[in-house]
């Protein structure tokens, strides 16, 4: 029996690293042949684009560049199976590539669309009495997906978003004059990576002043009025907010600045609410202002990945080998949180069907009640995430990546 | 006898260490009584806030911390004398301040302006028979001083640059349809930062493919045929243009998108020339596309400095307290480079003067006679610069920074 793996949604830092879990715990396994890779997530199972990895993975030494490379090495899709009732014949030629490559185990390392894939394949699979066991495996920098205690790839955005906040602090400080800083950070829904730049009090700054997540009721008005106030404490007030922030009324903060774009899965397409925060300060308060987007370099940045995110994000994808070896099916592979003091986390796996397309929201209780700044909790909750560092891979002064 | 150094003009990762090295050098010579920092520059001058080093730079770890911290320690002004025959009274506070606190050297660590401030205040000492010598020692990521082979600065600023496009590149290629990725870097005359992007074709990398300088005229219409032909050749295009870029009226190519701010000297305030293209890209191609501004994270993210950069900054801060204490004055350090391979440098200096308000471009002759890429000098030039590397200290998870 062989095994196929794919990688699906937004890249992180993290998924080639629970790709190399999948690949070691293949190889290791007397009962696998050969460890596939399908191209650009379920679409190369459609187009019968697999690769044998042992072929890119042929050392310790590729299988580590892997581990410390971001993006998806395999690449991704958006790709939305519909129901199997409605259009059988993508199941049916998904289907014949596993059977032509004797496929009896497949791991689908995303989000949680791709969670509704897992979901839907794997029961048309038992519903057919075929015996493929379909496995997912998290991924998302948002952190947003449900039943597991946080995602693989989040660690590493959040020590990425906390430590460049920090720097960012440092150079906002050196004029003799009052300032605004506004950083925006990506979470269109939920605002975990954003919540996450408060790690850095922990070293003593006094920074970020102000934390707007997409959890609560976004105000112009009052972002001005706690800007304004936290001017009178500060020479130079730092500011996270999330892309995603809301108005009462639903609407994004920055919508009349945003054209009307969406995705390929109808997701409005953001950009900008830092930018009209940054007109704002400048129209309603008049002082030195900069807004500045994290952009792509929160979900990319693996030269300063967490060490903790990609050793667990190698372990879970290991982890879902044994799980689909085992005979579970239709699952979600998930962390569960034994404790903070020591950190101690345990792997398990839950229905895939509780996963998809829901968002795991952060809590209303770590808000603090003017809305605007987290408490000690979400601190806790992301300090041991981005623990440890691993430094790439250096030639000629800049890191080596894995490529197919 | 004792000395005093101040930070000027916008910050660098390598600012501090430059103050790092004027502090070891003074602490080492038998001849120094205190080495005194002036806050916010010149202005701390002026104000007579000087404070004294030692007293926060107790041991080497303090050292090492303040060498490895991002921005400007001392804080920065953007503060320019005028002649001191229009007002003496200016020059007259100076004199008394550093007569109050036995300064006989002043160091002054910034950019063209700053050199400006030496030439003068130089001058002005000589001119009175006031034995104070003044040296600088430069600074910027933009690397457009005159009359130095590079500046302190700008090889951190380049390694970020080339490792943050790699990056890019990798995210950049993940879905499995044509894109064009623009990422905007800073440099508003000169393209030195912008180009050195072009490093990481020596890691083996195709991109950037498309490579922008203020140093060639911009026009829309060419930069649309130049990313067609490279979606010929690449699924997806990655283009790295320079903030400063203009059209051949000489305009900000993006100027239609800025509103007309100056900063305290003068400078257009420019930004968005990347979200400019993006919607080029959009209305006349219509493909995905992004655009990304490295916005501060290239003047700040020290935690993936330039060793090299590091180093040299803090020798030609030790060289300066060198120069001065032999008697030069109303000079600037500089690096001569004496090859590349191996890579050996000499500090030297020349007249600030000569380098006052001046600016080094990039060499027409390194852009490619299509005017959208760098030769091979380039990468040549760039390479030395961005060796090595100095990991900051941590601290739960994040970065400590020397915090006066």
């Amino acid at each position: 029996m062989n095994i196929a793996a794919a990688q699906s949604g937004g890249p992180t830092c993290a998924i080639n690293a629970s790709l190399a879990g999948v690949f070691k715990a293949g190889i290791r396994s007397g009962a696998i042949g050969t460890v596939y890779g399908s191209m650009n997530g379920i679409e190369g199972i459609l187009k019968d684009e697999l690769i044998d990895l042992s072929e890119y993975i042929k050392c310790d030494d590729d299988l580590e560049l892997l581990r410390r490379t971001p993006s998806a090495a395999l690449g991704s899709c958006r790709h939305k199976l519909c129901d199997y009732r409605t259009d059988i014949e993508v199941y049916e030629k998904i289907t014949e590539c596993f059977r032509r490559h004797d496929i009896g185990l497949f791991l689908y390392i995303g989000g949680n669309d791709s969670m509704d894939t897992v979901a839907k394949l794997s029961a048309y699979f038992i519903d057919n009495q075929i015996d493929i066991k379909v496995i997912g495996v998290p991924k998302t920098i948002d952190n947003d997906l449900c039943e597991t205690d946080h995602c693989p790839g989040f660690g590493s955005a959040a020590k990425y978003v906390a430590m460049t906040v920090q720097e960012i602090t440092r150079d906002s400080n050196v004029y003799n004059l009052p300032s605004v800083t506004i950083i925006e950070a990506m979470g269109r829904h939920a605002g975990w990576l954003t919540a996450s730049s408060a790690a850095l009090r922990e070293n003593g700054e006094s920074a970020p002043h102000l934390i707007y997540l997409p959890e609560t009721c976004f105000s112009a008005d009052k972002f001005i009025e706690d800007i304004k106030a936290q001017m009178k404490l500060h020479k130079a007030v730092i500011t996270v907010v999330s892309e995603g922030v809301r108005t009462a009324d639903g609407r994004f903060a920055a919508e009349e600045f945003q054209s009307a774009k969406t995705d390929a899965f109808g997701h409005a397409y953001l950009s900008g609410v830092g930018k009209y925060l940054e007109q704002l300060v400048s129209d309603r308060i008049g002082c030195k202002v900069r807004s500045i987007e994290l952009n792509v370099m929160q979900r990319c940045s693996s030269h300063i990945s967490s060490l903790t995110d990609i050793e667990e994000s190698e372990a879970i994808g290991e982890a879902a080998v044994e799980a689909g070896l085992s005979g579970q099916t239709g699952v979600m592979m998930t962390y569960k949180r034994l404790g903070n003091a020591p950190y101690s986390y345990e792997i398990g796996s839950v229905s895939a069907q509780l996963t998809a397309n829901g968002e795991k929201f952060f809590p209303k209780e770590w808000i603090t009640p003017n809305g605007n700044d987290v408490t000690q909790e979400a601190i806790d909750y992301v300090m041991p995430l981005i623990q440890g560092e691993l430094p790439p891979i250096m030639k000629n002064g800049m890191p080596q990546h894995f490529v197919i």
